[in-house]
């Protein structure tokens, strides 16, 4: 694949994980940084996401998990956690990684990282979520 | 202790050290993250804190070095600034410790932590602060 | 339950996912800080590894995520490197994630992550892995 | 020279690398924690980025990279884009030095910063950049 | 004070507090960087660490908090459990302290210092800790 | 450009940039994952490093403070300390910016980072360094 047709490759997989959330972020590095919302969708989900070795829904539990540990990446965790939703991972499952994640990167990660996972859910009318207390 | 007593006991040292701020955190996991909330007041609060072995002096003292390092935590650390307040240490203090930080973790980790700080100062009428130059 | 039962609870969920390896760090805190002896069993295992809502595959991946993304706790990936194993992740699947995770956290974390899954694998005679590449 | 003597010298310093948005953080610091304005002013810009060692384009490639990977120092990393224009990087360098931060702490970090970049290369009519794709 | 009369200064506080741990890091740095290791001195002892706004035992509950957090700081960690211990904090009130940071920082980085106190601990012939249980 | 045409294209500059010191890292990863060997070098030296927008003396720099930052990359920090002397920086020069980076992310990053400056240069019979004090 030349470089073009790595990024319509990358696109089409973005598009199926992230939906509007991913592209408005790829949207917003345009005027700033084109390089990198390229690198964004033809590698990062082109190249990295796409690979077989893994399905989707296994990816972003190991996502959320590295993006709650990073903290200070509200933006990439409201991308994600819709992604989550979007690839089969329920409002329950989601908010149970959060609070493991507690147990290894402490309370006020968890916490910042679940007031996310409740704006996302509020927004897609998921609130309050069952099965997890 | 059963798991209703443990949640019990852990709200009134929840209450003690952090008052409503501390309070309204767990409040707003209540339909995302119950357990969560559950476990920031039962084991946090409940299990941890309420330990004679340190005072709460001296854990607000370790709490805010954590969380100045870690960053990225001003919900918490808005609610652990008032704890602070709460159980003793005097805004001079509070504004050292930060101060002290920095050699450790650098100047911006301090310089958000104390701007945290000054909005709680602020909201309890306690700037400027005396003492610290 | 009391605090023993929940320990012995803990203990239990334990020795089934991580083994050896999980012990042996619950053992070496045992004179310097028994009481988080006591909470990473307890707590850790007991209250908050054991809860239904997640399975144990789903806990691994989260967790990988979140020690690769801290950096610094080689420790702890190995014996959650052989906790993955145990709970039915494959070594390609393992470093599969670790791949993932480079997208978000970077090559360094990535690598040395890999490094201590390679280490781990190798004890277990898994080496070379298939079917990753 | 004595404690007034370096504020003044790393104020010229701060000046001349940061201008108005530097003033800005020391400023917002005045009435809760003073002496933590004394030492950006006097031990950061005065002691330390004043060193002829390393010119001040250099420096602020360092900390471009520094402040990109802590996260959550969205309000330093405007002064410090700020300054780096200031001292001659142009913003395709910025944003090339941004792009190039994602291979070591990820595209999270990196899309963070950027937008950061955005916001001030916005603000002083430098959007959009060029000669970056 | 001068240039030498400040580092003068810092070394009288450093070696109060740290005794020949924190001389063995300057010395470590003589031949690769000895700014670094004059500012260590100078500035984070003479200047920082010296103001009366705080006792060193609470600067110590700071640095602890700190250093944990921060991960990968084992060479500083063992440093500050040795100067916490000289400043008056117990073997067991240190342990608490890094238990305590288990609830903000999670159990990795908690284990992780913990197990470097032991360290110092043992060398200093001061385990088991008694009253941390 | 195909897959392995990507790949023998980072190769090339990766041993200009890194030389043996990158090629052990790779080398270490071949039987755990090799793909996370393929995009070191196929994305992060032929995609990325390879861009004209920055010279390879500047990507060093933004390099060091971001590993610097990150804390914990030891292995990878050897591999561009040797890299920054392969482009062009001075021992004096990669010394004061590791210092430099000491007011953005604490002293123990910075001395950490500093250690292993020292362990590269004197394996490259450079030390003392000159010019830095």
């Amino acid at each position: 694949m030349n470089r073009h047709e790595r990024y319509e490759h990358g696109m089409k997989v973005l598009e199926q994980v992230d939906g509007e959330a991913g592209q408005r972020v790829v949207d917003s590095l345009a005027d700033v940084s084109p390089e990198l919302g390229h690198q964004v969708v033809a590698w990062a989900f082109g190249d990295m996401y796409a690979r077989p070795e893994l399905p989707p829904r296994d990816r972003q539990l190991v996502t959320l998990g590295v993006l709650t540990a990073l903290g200070g990446c509200e933006i990439e965790l409201e991308v994600h956690v819709n992604a989550a939703l979007n690839v089969g991972l329920t409002p329950s499952e989601i908010s149970e990684a959060l609070l493991h994640s507690a147990v290894y990167c402490g309370m006020p990660r968890a916490i910042n990282a679940t007031l996310v996972a409740k704006k996302v859910f509020g927004q897609r009318g998921l609130l309050p979520i069952t099965n997890a207390g």
